[in-house]
């Protein structure tokens, strides 16, 4: 029987509110077994561009990622923010590292092809090492990633973490019964936006079929859901959605939205 | 019979400068066996402090470490520099992870006592975790340190990367032939340090306290010849000062100053 590897996604919100996510990471250390937490940035790098003065580009409401927000995401994210994580889990009795894509060639991505928009330094991922990944993982280490990968030539490129954890997941589903929780402000896929309340408790290929044919999936969270049943084609024993200060219960269902392929 | 091992504490001056860091790590990427690349900072922290408005306080020539200064060295060491170097030594075929003193609990340390000065948050080392680290070497991955440690109890710590190298390599002397190298803008330990050719090629405990007590070393290089005596004295095979440029001809003893207990 395999074992369960929980890859948990933790949102901008959580990270900037330094109670929060000690709360989130005293959860997180006590989580028994195999785990990953993939973080997101914050506002921090925003507030240092600022600082710094160096104009932010967004085009179609993305950020355009030049040379000096590369080396500032690469800095907040994979230096202060990581870092940050892993020395209060350590202080928590979990053994963990801190890695970028980079780190042992752990997940390697190109520069996305310029379509009709350049979003500079940005990367989509190719491949995950999971050999190495799962070999940290059975010397009993938690990992933990910042949303910087490299694309082997030399590169660092700025990567979306919600698609990073979905990469990790489906690279390690054939290893682990794997669970990927995205966690977020929110308590989970709502059917309606203004209404914490009104939280839709399982999604599953049709029913998102329908909902979205009903147009009752708010679009910020289509990219989320798609790439959840990505993740759950590819193998994914499960995709959670909901706040992060729920984690247990997220994981134990009782709150939150559980994507599943209805088996 | 030991397997040999190579720590090497590269200097900010080749940081700082692009050309001589591709050069230098090329050479790096290069070196077979089993390998250490520590890190300083260089004046990329300084700039950003500068540019973030950041006081800088120096208190009798030493740099104190505030909760803000942390944050950028943090950023900039385990961060920027860090992550650039480690996608370099992957494009050059060496596989390498990029690591804190909190990662993996690598390497802890306290904040330095109070003594008449405060130098904030400044670490003085305690442990290193051989077990880990050898078990990383083992799985063929050259290991690259920012100087950026912890106390366990959640706090990181700024500290001396010629330190960090010094009880990295003493700690490991024990499973591995330690060469512990420090590479540096001068073409060794000088007995002039105005003339570049005046190099010592090879210092013992009692040439070096014959040299001190002539007054003949140069006050700046005596922290740095006090840790290699340290290193020595916990078991590394050699250590070798020198220019960084000159990584093969160092390590073969054909430059640089070496320093050994006359065995």
């Amino acid at each position: 029987m395999k074992e369960t590897l929980y890859i948990i996604k933790v949102g901008g919100n959580i990270i900037d509110d330094e109670r929060k996510l000690s709360a989130f990471l005293a959860d997180f250390a006590a989580l028994p077994g195999r785990k990953i937490l993939v973080h997101g940035g914050g506002k921090l790098a925003t507030r240092m561009a600022d600082q710094l003065n160096i104009p932010q580009q967004m085009v179609d409401g993305r950020r355009i990622t030049d040379e000096e927000t590369l080396r500032i995401v690469t800095m907040v994210y994979a230096g202060y923010i990581n870092k940050s994580i892993i020395a209060y889990l350590q202080a928590n009795d979990c053994p963990s590292i801190g890695i970028s894509g980079a780190d042992g060639d752990a997940i390697r991505s190109h520069r996305r092809i310029k379509g009709e928009i350049d979003y500079g330094f940005v990367g989509d991922v190719d491949a995950v090492n999971a050999d190495l990944i799962s070999n940290w993982l059975e010397q009993g280490l938690a990992l933990v990633v910042a949303p910087i990968t490299h694309d082997g030539k030399g590169q660092l490129l700025n990567t979306n973490a919600d698609t990073i954890a979905q990469e990790l997941a489906s690279s390690l589903s054939e290893r682990y019964l794997t669970i990927l929780t995205y966690s977020f402000e929110k308590n989970g896929v709502l059917i309606d936006i203004e209404d914490e309340l009104s939280v839709i408790p399982l999604i599953t290929p049709s029913s998102y079929a329908q909902l979205k044919e009903e147009g009752r999936i708010f679009a910020g969270m289509i990219p989320k859901l798609d790439n959840a049943f990505r993740a759950l084609a590819s193998g994914v024993e499960r995709v959670i959605i909901g706040k992060g200060e729920d984690l247990y219960q997220l994981l134990a269902g009782k709150k939150g939205t559980t994507i599943n392929l209805n088996k």
